[in-house]
């Protein structure tokens, strides 16, 4: 009966497995060393952006990083401070495409920033401004053969995972990796994380 | 070098594929039914809630709701109109004892709504007010072995998805399971999901 | 001890009342009824939009305007639909330049829409896109007598309200009393905005 | 035919000035000095909160807070940090009874961070949990003589500012009064406020 839940969850799921594989090291390593360098110096800012369900993928990262001990902020949030040149930004756009994403990762370029790019696209817009890119697969790339999978083998004829769907929980996951790969990095336990989480939320 | 980065990505979505073997069909299935019904009354609401992490999960789902065609709504936005006894709201809560939540909840379920409750635990505060509950699991349920595997055998002393990590993405994944079932249930193509998406968006 | 507070409440008043009196009637007047049509289009969408606090000023006029029966959706919120030819932007902008809300309302131009600009500059590219103005006065139009005032008369150096606060404060006011108006053209009453008021939130 | 904009921005303007003129100093100066005390607190945090349109005029508040050099961040936000006992809480609710808010307030209380009400009611249940209340008259207050003055002199039947419009627009401009004198107490001026305001924002 509800048979697809089930079919979606293990596409899903199998679809991160996949793409953790495709992952690029070197530059998984540039983003993390960046992350690892700008944590030591006081008063930097961090500042995370993405439209529709990337920003919210960058959202819950960008919670991460406060829970690590960054200086975080995110667009579209009320408090935003100025961004300079010893300040970082994380964008995320699956398309690289997305203009509202450009202009504000452009306008951080003038600044000197440095723009973390992740997207599906290394030759997108947003990766060509972007000083450090990261590659993470989106349906378009890897995902043909869980179509036909799906389509054939399922019968299934609407992708399980519509739009940006495989993008967007594979970028959730790899920046969730990212962060437990900074706990170690700055050697911070659970228990420092929920030192910091909030105690009034909602 | 960033080892963890894979590691954590193939710990995550193996959790998401056990997690997907533990959901309880009869809790889907009530899930899925109701929102079934609720789509083809004219004028019904969706409120999604969710503190947090959980709260940010529960936008990316709203989304989705949009793109299928619901009213749908998100505790926090500007725009959230009174909620009645037709209406719906999803709550969002690993613990099931977000304060704010329950408080939300339960002024749901004075005027008359139904709530759906996607939690780890089913004798929460939060199931309790609920009139449907969906076991999603997290780490205190599982992930034991998980954490075993990690520290044993990967010789990692953190949790590789730390505090509500593995509820939190496993949700995500749930959530755009259900859309999946919507889809099919609804006869909605991609292309209908495209034609609601949003053309402005930050 | 606190003198500042009452003068800036005073000064802050006083130039609202300037505002209204300097406010170009059928600048208003092609903007009431615009919004007036439109309620009776059923499915138009409007559309508010703006960053910093004049965002957090078209917040506050689209919940109301949410109260008073209209589809309102907020450029930043979860919630935003897909924006087409029947729909109405409403920018609000004090000096008119705010590059991702002229690239917003570039991108509503594009589809059809008729964007509403609420601004100090009608000569501004905000203006220049928008296919109605409605000059809503800031500091640098008016206030030059206030800061003499204030220097010369109350001996304080800095301006009593900083940056944009004269614009933004007076386009909140300006924008509730088209609330008002709206209130009379469409025969709603008190209790009608009461009965949508959203019955959690937060 | 658009004389309701005109009359309701005098009536709300003049409601504010007589509101300047029924605030409580000693109310106000507590609040202040609370203020200019944690500024010099290093590690401070201050959190603004409230629901619906008073939650956007605290934003705009804790906006310009920012301005000044504070640790400030907003209940509903992203990136919101552990409140302890040396931070401030800014709640602000015309009614006081908001639930929420309460519930919020409570949980600031218990950890023992300084409680700062906003409200028209010095005996409602957030008044009852503040450390500092600062009344902030709104309709139900003074207003009688100008919904007396509007339906018999200027012959309106609905109010010109419904529900909380009043309370909303007048805590809006004395909280920016309250960064006038916070400028004036700190030795703040425009230009310091410009450097940190945000230069990429939406």
């Amino acid at each position: 009966m509800v048979e697809n839940v089930f079919k979606a969850m293990y596409v899903i799921a199998d679809f991160i497995i996949n793409a953790s594989r495709a992952l690029k090291k070197e530059q998984v390593e540039r983003m993390i060393n960046k992350l690892v360098e700008v944590y030591h110096r006081k008063d930097h800012k961090i500042l995370v952006m993405g439209a529709g369900r990337s920003g919210l993928v960058g959202r819950a990262f960008a919670m991460r990083l406060l829970h690590l001990g960054y200086n975080v902020y995110v667009l579209g949030d009320t408090i935003v401070p100025r961004i300079g040149k010893d300040d970082i930004v994380v964008a995320i756009s699956g398309s690289g495409r997305t203009k509202l994403i450009i202009t504000a990762a452009e306008a951080a370029k003038q600044v000197g920033a440095t723009v973390i790019a992740v997207t599906s696209y290394p030759d997108s817009p947003l990766a060509k401004i972007a000083d450090i890119v990261v590659e993470v697969p989106g349906r378009t790339k890897i995902a043909r053969e869980e179509d036909y999978f799906a389509r054939q083998i399922l019968g299934i004829h609407e992708p399980l995972a519509p739009l940006g769907t495989l993008f967007e929980d594979t970028a959730m996951v790899f920046l969730d990796a990212v962060v437990a790969e900074l706990m170690d990095k700055l050697g911070k336990t659970e228990e420092d994380l929920k030192a910091i989480h909030a105690n009034i939320e909602i």
